[in-house]
C-alpha cells in the first residue's frame, strides 16, 4: 500500500489522530492491508506523512486496542484481522493466556467421561469398590454434623482445613495438626505444589510412567519433564538426572506405584532420601494407595516418616479408600510449606467445604474407617483375583501380559503382537469396555504398547463381562491389523 | 581467595572435578569464599588452574545442585550459602516460585480468621445471615439426594458442574446449561479468569474500591491493575484507560458494588458494554449482590443479559444468600470460555463436590430458594436499618459518615478527624470487634480513612454492641491521637 496517498486535513474538526486510525481501518476493511501485512515504523510512517510521532503512536495503539493490528515486540507492528461487523460474537480465541494454551490436555477429563458413562464397563479411572462405601454410616454421621456443628458447616472454614480432620489425619500419619493441610482433593494438592515450586523452565524429575494427573499439572506450570524409571529404581540413574538437570523436585509414588505397581523396599526409600537430601532436591510423594494393600503386610513406612530434614511433602487422598465424590486429599509437609501452601490454597478456593471432613473426621475417630478399609481389602482382593482370572482366561499372554498387583487399583498391562493400545481403546469402546491407554502415563512418546486396568471400580460379574468384552475386540483387532512379522519382534 | 592455590594431583584416585568440588566446598565452609562472593567465570577459572572447562563447569553444577553456589544469568556465578551440616532441616524458603512470592498478602485469610474468632463481633467478612439458612429443608434435601442420587454423590463427577444445577442456574441467569460452570466457590472462578486470561505483564482494569479478593487474584497472577473509579463511573475516563493500558479484561461488580454500594443504571450498563464491545476489552462482571436488594424492585437486567457479543463472563455465589461453607459459585460465558476454563479448573480441583450441588440444584428447583430469598431480604433489611440506627446514635457524622445501603451487605464508611482505619481496627479488635479497613480494597495506596461495615452477619442486638465498642474505640483513639488541625480539613 502507498501510504503517500492518504490524505489529512489539518483545520478538520476531526483530530488528525483520528484520520489516522480511520484510513488504516479502511485499508484493512478493502484489503488495501491485509492480515499478515507489516506496518511502516511508527517513526517512519510519522516522517512520510509529516505527522508528528505521537499522533502515529496514538493511531496505532487505538488500532491494536480494537484487535486490528498486533505489535510484537523488536518484529514491528502487522495487520492481524479485518474489522469484524459491529455484532460479530466476541473472538475469545485470541485472549488466551500462556498457561491455558498449556492445559489444553483433555486426557485426564476424557478418561472420566468414560467412566461416567453408564453404557460402558469403565476399567479406565481409578477408582474404589463404591459398593462397600458405608452410606449408612455416613448419612448418621452428616445428621449428627449438622446437629451439632452447623455453624461451622455453613460458616467461613479455616483454609488449613477442620481441625478434627487435621488431627485424626495426623494421629494416622505420625505428624503433628499444625504440618496437615487439608485439599479439595488430591488434584488440588499436586497444583498447589506446582504453583509454590514451579516457575517455567524448572525441571521436575518424575515416575517414568506415572501418575497422567502428576504429569498434566508439571507440564501446565511449563517444567521441563524428566522420566525416571521407578520399576528400574536405580539410584545411580537419578542420580545422574539430579546433577544433570538440577530439578526443582522429585514427584514419586513410591507405594503400589500407580501404574505399574511397584513398592519400595525400606531400604530403596533411605537411599532415595539420601539422595534428595544431598542434592536438596524436595521429594513430593505421592501416596493414595498406601491402604490398599492386599495380601501381606502393610507396606514399608512412608518417605514422609523416614525424612528427618523436612524434605519430603506427603500427599493423600480419601479417593482411593472412600469415594471420588467428596473431594478430600490432604498432604503433610513442614510448616512453612504447609504456609505457603495454603496462602495459594486461599487465592484458589478459599476453603474446603466443611461437612464432609467433620463427617470423614468423625468416621476415622469413630474406627469405622478401619473397620471399612478392612472390609475394603477383601472386596478389592476379591476383584483383583477375578480380574487375574479373567485375563488368564481369556488373554493369553501372546496377547496381553500383567503382572499381578499386591495392593493399589490396577493391573499394568502390555499389549503382544505389536498391538497399540490407542487402537485397541476404538475398538474396546465400540465394544462397551474402556481402560487407559498406556501414553498418557509419559511425559515423552512411549506407552504405545501398555494400558492400565482398574479391577477395583467395577463388581467381579463386571470385571469377567468387560475381560471377555475386551479379549473379543483385542482378538478382532489382532485379525484386522495384523502387522508384519518383523514390528512383532520387540513386542514380546 | 586466591585461588591459584587451589593444588590438584592429577594421578590422584578421585577426578578433578571431585576434587574441585572438595576444595571449593571447604573453601565455602572456611569462609575463605562468602556468601554473595562472585567466583571467576568457568572459562577464566579454569585456564588460571589449568583445567578443562568441562571440569570446571560441572564442579560448579554439582555445587549449585547443592545448593552452595547460585548463578544468574548475565550476572555470574555466586556463593549463597555455607554447606549445612547433613542433619540441618531442609531450606524451604529459596525453593519457592515467582508466583508463591506474589502469593504472600494474607489479608483475606485475616479477615476471615478474625470473622471466625467467636470472641470477636465481626463486621469484617461478606455473610449472608446466617439465622436464616433453611436448616431443615437442607437436612431433608440431603437425605433425598443420598437415597435417589448416592453414585452422582459418591462417584466421579463432571468437571463442569451436575447437571441439574447448571440447568437451574441457567434458568435463572437467562442462559443455557452448556454456557453455565459450576465452582468450588466464586474465588475458583477468579482464579480460573485469571490463570485462562491473565499473562503476567498483562493489565487488568477494576472497580476502584473493588473486591479484595479479585485484587489479590490479578495480582497474584502477575497483572498490572489500573484502578476505575465506578462510583463516579465516568465512561470517558474508562475509555481513556482503554486506549493507554490496553487491558487484558475489564473487572467490574456493576450491582451493589462491594464496597461502595453503587448500582449501575440500564445507561450506564449499556455504555460500558458499548465500549468494551468497541476496544474488544473482556468484561468480568462480577454479581454476588444481585438478589440482595433491600428496598425497592430487583437492579437492572445484568451485563451478561443486555449482551449480544459474548464479551462478558459472568460470575456469581451462593455464599452472600445461603452460606459461604456450601462452597458453591458459577459462572456464565460463551461455551468456548466455559470449556476453556473447565480444562483448567480439572487441573485445579477435578470437579466440584456433588452433594451440595444436587441439593442445591433441588432447593432452587422446588422454589424454596425463592422463599428463602424473600425471608432473607427482609431480615437483611431489619439488620440494615439498626446498623443505619446505631451508627446515627453512636457516631455523630464527625467521626464517621456513610451512605445508607439499598443492597449487598455494606455500609461503606469514611472516618472523619484523619482518623486511620488501620489504627481504629487495633483499638477495636480490643475492643471485641472488628471490620475491614480501607485499604484492602485498593490496589493502590488509598483508603486509609475508610472502611466497610458488613450489617447482614450479625443479629440486631450484636449490630448495637459492636457498634457502640466501635464508637467507644473511636471516640477514645480519637482523644488519644487528636491530630493537629491542618491534616484534619481534608477529610471533612
Amino acid at each position: 500500500m502507498n501510504y503517500a496517498k492518504l490524505k489529512f486535513k489539518r483545520n478538520d474538526a476531526r483530530s488528525l489522530y483520528g484520520q489516522l486510525v480511520e484510513a488504516l481501518e479502511s485499508a484493512i476493511e478493502r484489503e488495501d492491508l491485509t492480515a499478515g501485512t507489516r506496518l511502516p515504523s511508527e517513526r517512519a510512517l510519522a516522517a512520510q506523512l509529516k505527522l508528528s510521532r505521537t499522533t502515529v503512536v496514538n493511531a496505532y495503539r487505538e488500532l491494536e486496542a480494537r484487535g486490528l493490528l498486533r505489535s510484537h515486540v523488536g518484529r514491528g507492528t502487522f495487520v492481524c484481522a479485518r474489522p469484524e461487523p459491529a455484532d460479530a460474537p466476541f473472538a475469545w480465541r485470541g485472549k488466551v493466556s500462556a498457561f491455558a494454551q498449556l492445559n489444553a490436555d483433555p486426557a485426564l477429563r476424557n478418561l472420566h467421561l468414560d467412566t461416567m458413562n453408564s453404557r460402558l464397563i469403565s476399567f479406565a479411572a481409578g477408582i474404589p469398590a463404591i459398593e462397600c462405601f458405608p452410606l449408612a454410616d455416613y448419612r448418621r454421621l452428616i445428621e449428627q454434623v449438622l446437629r451439632e456443628s452447623s455453624d461451622a458447616v455453613l460458616g467461613l472454614g479455616p483454609t488449613e482445613g477442620q481441625a478434627p480432620l487435621r488431627k485424626a489425619i495426623a494421629a494416622r500419619a505420625g505428624t503433628r495438626p499444625e504440618r496437615v493441610l487439608i485439599l479439595s482433593g488430591s488434584q488440588q494438592g499436586l497444583d498447589l505444589i506446582a504453583r509454590c515450586l514451579i516457575d517455567a523452565g524448572d525441571t521436575v524429575v518424575l515416575d517414568r510412567p506415572g501418575y497422567v494427573g502428576a504429569i498434566q499439572t508439571f507440564r501446565a506450570a511449563g517444567a521441563k519433564l524428566v522420566g525416571w524409571d521407578t520399576v528400574r529404581g536405580d539410584l545411580d540413574e537419578l542420580e545422574d538426572l539430579f546433577l544433570r538437570y538440577r530439578p526443582k523436585l522429585l514427584y514419586t509414588n513410591p507405594t503400589f506405584q500407580n501404574p505399574t505397581g511397584k513398592v519400595f523396599s525400606l531400604r530403596e526409600r533411605r537411599d532415595l532420601l539420601r539422595l534428595a537430601v544431598r542434592y536438596r532436591i524436595p521429594v513430593v510423594e505421592d501416596d493414595p494407595y498406601r491402604e490398599t494393600y492386599l495380601d501381606a503386610a502393610p507396606p514399608p513406612p512412608t518417605l514422609y516418616e523416614l525424612d528427618e530434614h523436612n524434605i519430603v511433602i506427603h500427599h493423600s487422598t480419601f479417593s482411593k479408600v472412600l469415594a471420588p465424590g467428596l473431594r478430600l486429599g490432604w498432604l503433610a509437609a513442614s510448616e512453612y510449606v504447609v504456609d505457603q501452601l495454603a496462602l495459594i490454597k486461599q487465592r484458589e478456593n478459599l476453603f474446603t467445604e466443611g461437612l464432609s471432613q467433620l463427617v470423614v473426621a468423625e468416621f476415622m475417630r469413630s474406627g469405622l474407617f478401619d473397620e471399612h478399609l478392612a472390609k475394603l481389602r477383601r472386596e478389592h482382593a476379591r476383584r483383583r483375583d477375578r480380574m487375574s482370572a479373567s485375563l488368564a482366561e481369556h488373554l493369553p499372554a501372546k496377547f496381553l501380559t500383567h503382572a499381578r498387583p499386591k495392593g493399589g487399583l490396577y493391573f499394568w498391562c502390555r499389549l503382544g503382537h505389536g498391538l497399540k493400545g490407542r487402537q485397541l481403546l476404538q475398538q474396546a469402546t465400540a465394544a462397551g469396555v474402556v481402560f487407559a491407554n498406556g501414553e498418557i502415563f509419559y511425559a515423552d512418546e512411549a506407552g504405545a504398547h501398555e494400558l492400565r486396568l482398574c479391577f477395583a471400580s467395577q463388581t467381579p460379574d463386571r470385571i469377567e463381562e468387560g475381560i471377555k468384552r475386551l479379549a473379543a475386540s483385542l482378538k478382532s483387532g489382532h485379525e484386522r491389523d495384523a502387522p508384519r512379522e518383523e514390528s512383532l519382534m520387540p513386542m514380546v
